[in-house]
């Protein structure tokens, strides 16, 4: 369709994917890295929020679908290879991670071991139904 | 080997690899987003410089050998599923796109259509000796 034609210039891998890094707009924290097919990257951009195709549960993931943590589109930017999307989001919420956490790299390499650098911000356990 | 333990933790997909995005560490402005390997990674920790896989070489490519635009590592971050990396870096000569520009993601969505962002800092060809 013609309309989308900005989605033929992405180059999608072998599965039809790329991967989708968001980054808070304000203060620029990477939030996450997942990943898109061309249906996922169509609906964040009709939905103005990031909606992820799940490679372990094989559908589209609308980020914050349960949790409510939903990630407010603001900028959709492509990089020089047009095999990586950049999102600048607004995280609702305040969390991003499924551990609960602000955002998902919160390991840091010193002395050769990880180290935490983030705190749990809300036990996972109040933010997902499990029943 | 015992002290490479923290390498371990790390879920490589089924080539060995991981995405790693390369972050400016003062600015919060994502750099790019290349992949990595066991090798590469520790070689960046062991050199304190980013050391990516090139996919399409098929060999080590240790980011600034022919620029000198070399990413000096200031921290290195790992998310909650093990199977990204991010780097904090100090980006050399404030270029790390090979297009010249000061990052890669300089496409914006705008209407429908894919809109430049950023301007070339450095025409490519006295970046490059194409010799």
């Amino acid at each position: 369709m013609r309309e989308n034609r900005w989605l033929d210039e992405i180059k999608w891998d072998d599965q039809g994917l790329v991967p989708a890094i968001a980054q808070d707009f304000e203060t620029g924290q990477i939030l996450m890295m997942a990943w898109m097919n061309r249906e996922s990257l169509l609906l964040t951009q009709q939905e103005q929020r990031a909606v992820y195709w799940s490679r372990s549960r094989l559908r589209l993931w609308r980020k914050g679908e349960e949790s409510g943590h939903v990630q407010k589109l603001h900028d959709l930017q492509l990089d020089c290879d047009a095999d990586v999307i950049l999102l600048k989001v607004e995280q609702m919420g305040g969390i991003a991670c499924h551990t609960g956490r602000a955002h998902c790299f919160f390991r840091s390499l010193k002395e050769g071991q990880w180290h935490e650098n983030a705190a749990v911000v809300k036990d996972p356990k109040e933010i997902y139904n499990n029943d």
